[in-house]
């Protein structure tokens, strides 16, 4: 039941509508408590409904080398018993009220949500942070739900030679970062995760100061305020929290190529990921220049890799660029190519280079541009009618290192992004010594 | 003034004469005292005197995720002030009584070791007890000392391409294995190598119960463990010792290559590396097959790739492979080929693969086989003359997962290697799924 988004936020699909957030500053309250507990709430009160998500400071990136996939796996043994729930019982009571629920991890984040009727947020308020700290997991629990998450593997990866083929190419993009394991965990890792590996996760990172509360909807301040101290107040910070601190990358210096071949590939393609700044507080220009590039070079029909692939020489049938600058720590900035029949890979990946070489001569395409930063501004706008998506971007932002006046300062950076600081980050990210290059392809089939 | 051996053990240059120990295996006595440590003892009375040993099994592989280096500064850091000695002191103590001292940290051990006059092998066990327990370090010697070891990876590293490539391509040959980091350390990560981060390693891994002392020279197994008895015998066990185990490699599915274009680069070659099994204990067969197929690929002038690369085409000025199964974990079997002038990389790589398809055809040259093997024999011979490479060799065995009944099996297991044993490694490891190729050229180079 559970949504794992790890597949989408790697190939930058999750793009979230981070856009609509400058002018609703005024909708959004935020607090502390005295544990530490962060509190942000959104109002929108066009319907009785509420969106309450618990958001953790901690994903696959935070994981403890050797038991990856372990920040997943809690993730589903949160469903589990606690000291006054029944196993399911969460679940059970929110469908019960109406509501629905959910939970993801990201390799820096795990969150909790629950959508009901604005009345029943006390309800959701406890049962949350109960199992924030009441979690009463035995031996039966791990042993079958480990099977549940290697069978989830075993369907979004195992069996997908796409999937597969980006496990391998992260893994050599990242020579030392976290990043570069799965969300999901490495199999033979997540075939030994035990309950002590389980508890050490939770104990060390589920705790109020280790904590945001998105609280999005038909609701005031002072009442969810009210709510949170009498639900969340009591919980015990950890003081042994540490400052969130992972292995950084060293200076990559050789570029790197991988091949993957694999019977089921129905369809060979390449793709080419380059080691990528990410958004930092206080700092988010190269991130918005990298926005607008991805968006320039493959978002879509009049983008440089679509003309030049597609419509002008037929090399390829679909071409794209991603990039996904909501990250604790440097990201990745990706293309795929997918060849015409007839064209190899090689011929597909030499297009590439030529489209990317050409636009570092020409430069970027003003009135492009314009169009790319008008359809941003719009989608602000449109976002605000989101709820959901709203409380969404919020928590992955401020879990994944930045401050609420990040998030609100985001829409005005990217519109003031020029195409100098485009043409200077795009020299600065297309350097082939921070990049991978994957091959994915049949076995028989010939490299040239 | 310490020998870091980690280049040497990278590039399988430094193969240890494990070959001499079948028959001396009556030479050697060992035993264990109460708190755990265990003790070898090699009797040579040819001359009076004692190389004195002491192991730890702690190497880089063993560090956390973050703190790189930090085994080895560790190393550095031992030679700084105890309760009793001051900094300086061991060595000079030494030196003082005619001896030499130094140690070296690997990936999966640190040493330090003392040649000395028989009768001067009590203090070298008292100091060395003592700097197990009583290390006295302040933050004036982390400054200072971390200076010398960013010093030694620049001179190592830094300023050495062929050592800048061999790291990254060793990142890139393990996806999940601490193997991939470097011994010495990631520069940024050398660079906040912190007074708390030694203290955690020294507490963690320096204790009687993850030592090995290996005393060998003119000695008597009973004095021997009347004096380790005497000074090691008191030392408390870690109650705290987990039994080693690491992250280990999720299957390779995809060929990687990578390119590090230098300036510096006098003379490009290539390299192939594949991930390899080790020696383990009671299962050494397969490493005993691979440690054959690499003198017969590239041990010396009649081996096949110096034939086929060197001599019937001239391809190349050099070539060679290499196979350390010494290891904890899944080790490398690489070859290195450095292309004759106005041979191109590739061809060079192409001529590599031709050879090594031709061998697999062809099968093992039964006569090379046996030079090979008497060779070998030879070997074990030669190496009993050289009392501290025995020491060496035990300590390194002990260190890497293995036993002693592992070290006296080893020649019979060499010799009982059949060409089709050869020929079924062989095919096993030459799979590219699981290999790094990796060029290292000049900058302006073309690369085809």
């Amino acid at each position: 039941m559970k949504v794992f988004r790890f597949c989408l936020a790697l190939m930058g699909l999750a793009a979230l509508p981070m856009a609509a957030l400058a002018d609703i500053a005024d909708q959004v309250t935020d607090f502390t408590l005295d544990n530490g507990l962060q509190v942000v709430v959104i109002e929108d009160h066009r319907a009785p409904v509420v969106v309450h998500m618990l958001w953790y400071r901690a994903g696959s990136a935070d994981e403890t080398a050797g038991v990856s996939g372990v920040a997943h796996f809690l993730e589903h043994l949160l469903f589990k018993q606690t000291k006054t729930l029944a196993a399911g019982e969460f679940s059970r009571v929110v469908a019960e009220n109406g509501g629905s629920d959910n939970a993801f991890t990201s390799t820096d984040f795990t969150a909790y949500f629950q959508r009901v009727a604005a009345d029943r947020l006390d309800l959701m308020m406890r049962m949350e942070a109960d199992r924030m700290m009441n979690l009463d997991l035995s031996e039966e629990d791990i042993l079958t739900e480990r099977e549940v998450i290697i069978e989830e593997r075993n369907q979004r990866v195992e069996n997908s030679p796409g999937a597969l083929f980006r496990e391998q190419s992260n893994a050599a993009l990242y020579l030392n970062h976290r990043y570069g394991v799965p969300v999901i965990g490495w199999r033979h890792e997540m075939e030994k995760l035990s309950l002590s590996d389980a508890l050490a996760f939770y104990r060390r990172y589920y705790a109020p100061n280790n904590a945001v509360l998105v609280v999005a909807g038909d609701v005031l301040p002072d009442e969810v305020r009210e709510m949170a101290v009498k639900n969340y107040g009591s919980l015990p910070a950890n003081p042994d929290l540490h400052p969130r601190a992972r292995p950084q990358e060293p200076p990559q210096i050789a570029a790197r190529r991988l091949t993957y071949r694999d019977e089921r590939v129905a369809q060979p393609y390449i793709t080419r990921n380059y080691l990528a700044p990410e958004r930092d507080p206080g700092d988010q220009s190269t991130a918005a220049a990298l926005s607008l590039l991805a968006d320039i070079l493959g978002g879509g029909q009049t983008s440089v890799l679509t003309q030049k692939l597609q419509f002008e020489t037929s090399t390829a049938v679909y071409s794209a660029a991603f990039y996904d600058g909501l990250s604790l720590d440097d990201s990745n900035f990706g293309f795929v190519v997918v060849p015409s029949a007839d064209v190899t890979l090689q011929a597909a990946e030499d297009a590439l280079d030529q489209a990317l070489a050409g636009f570092l001569e020409t430069g970027v395409d003003l009135a492009q541009l314009d169009r790319i930063k008008t359809q941003f501004a719009a989608s602000e706008i449109y976002a605000r009618d989101n709820v959901q998506g709203l409380a969404n971007s919020y928590g992955a932002a401020l879990t994944s290192g930045l401050e609420l006046a990040d998030i609100h300062a985001w829409p005005a950076a990217v519109q003031a992004v020029s195409p100098e600081d485009i043409m200077s980050a795009a020299k600065e990210l297309l350097n082939e010594e921070r990049s991978v290059t994957g091959w994915l392809m049949k076995p028989e089939e010939e490299a040239e």
